[in-house]
């Protein structure tokens, strides 16, 4: 495989709607973690923006005062990396935001690729997937934080893509884990 | 690419030995989602087991707290996912008795890989590692937490494993999503 430079994929990362373990549809709450760990694998495979997805007030407050901590506060001056990765961080309160300025910056309308842990009939596979990375239509992927993406939301998603499957019938990966291992099945180069 | 049992691969997950961002030999701390994030996609991709290799006492003391929580405390109850992932856990104090555990369960002494975002040179390949997955000899994958493995720790070594590459020069990855990503590379079946 070759690596792609991924220059009109972004990664969202979705707090609204999303389900709890019951299946209820809730706003999640931010991860300091997930900002870290998603932004450095965005930065590593070239991925163009980073959406974290909140509608909470007091959620987009967080995310932008630990973004400043590390973009002008003592936190870059220690690990500039970490800076380097943080700068690809946009906060939105919808996905429907999100969508509106991808469109404004590439100059055409994203598609959006909802990822999941369970099967759904007619998924998208890994292949399709690093072919379409190649187009010149912006691709969102999106992961559901919580217990993983209403069904709303991945009724009204472009596309779902096949659910990652390892050796057994466990597929409980943390968020961080899924948005590394995709990041490199579509954008990854290696022997 | 087709899946594969895994059966005899491990992986450790190191404090000791490790260098700090001087390039110091350190024993750093236990971060609580490594243990989380780790013991998942461990359990995701049919390893064996998942050693935390730590010589601190008081570290050792934190992580046995921990998995007992998941254990058989309330944790477990509220979600038996991360309890069943982490039940792969063993803490060890060096990498000489995880070495001696693995060769007294296994009838046979593993190959430790060490892994690394520096390239060296006869590092082994991707492709390789996976065929090497499928042989009897068990297989220990080792990743450094802080700023990464100790020389000493590489040149002991039976392998050094290539490092990941993405789009461009940047790979400061987390170590969660470093296992994440080789495991899925070694272990992964997809289309």
């Amino acid at each position: 495989m070759t690596g792609s430079s991924g220059k009109r994929l972004y990664v969202a990362l979705i707090h609204h709607p999303v389900i709890d373990k019951n299946g209820e549809t809730i706003a999640s709450a931010v991860t300091n973690l997930d900002l870290h760990d998603i932004a450095r694998v965005c930065l590593t495979y070239g991925v163009s923006g980073y959406y974290v997805i909140t509608p909470l007030k007091d959620q987009m407050v967080l995310v932008n005062r630990i973004l400043d901590h590390w973009a002008t506060g003592v936190g870059g001056t220690y690990n500039p990396n970490r800076q380097q990765a943080l700068e690809l961080v946009r906060v939105k309160a919808t996905v429907a935001e999100m969508v509106s300025e991808i469109a404004e910056t590439d100059g055409l309308q994203p598609k959006t690729v909802a990822t999941t842990a369970k099967r759904h009939a007619g998924s998208l596979s890994y292949r399709r997937l690093r072919e379409m990375s190649a187009d010149a239509t912006p691709l969102v992927l999106a992961f559901g934080t919580a217990w993983g993406l209403s069904d709303t939301f991945m009724a009204a998603a472009d596309y779902i893509l096949d659910p990652l499957a390892g050796a057994g019938t466990y597929n409980h990966l943390s968020v961080r884990s899924a948005v590394s291992i995709i990041l490199d099945r579509v954008l990854g180069g290696w022997t």
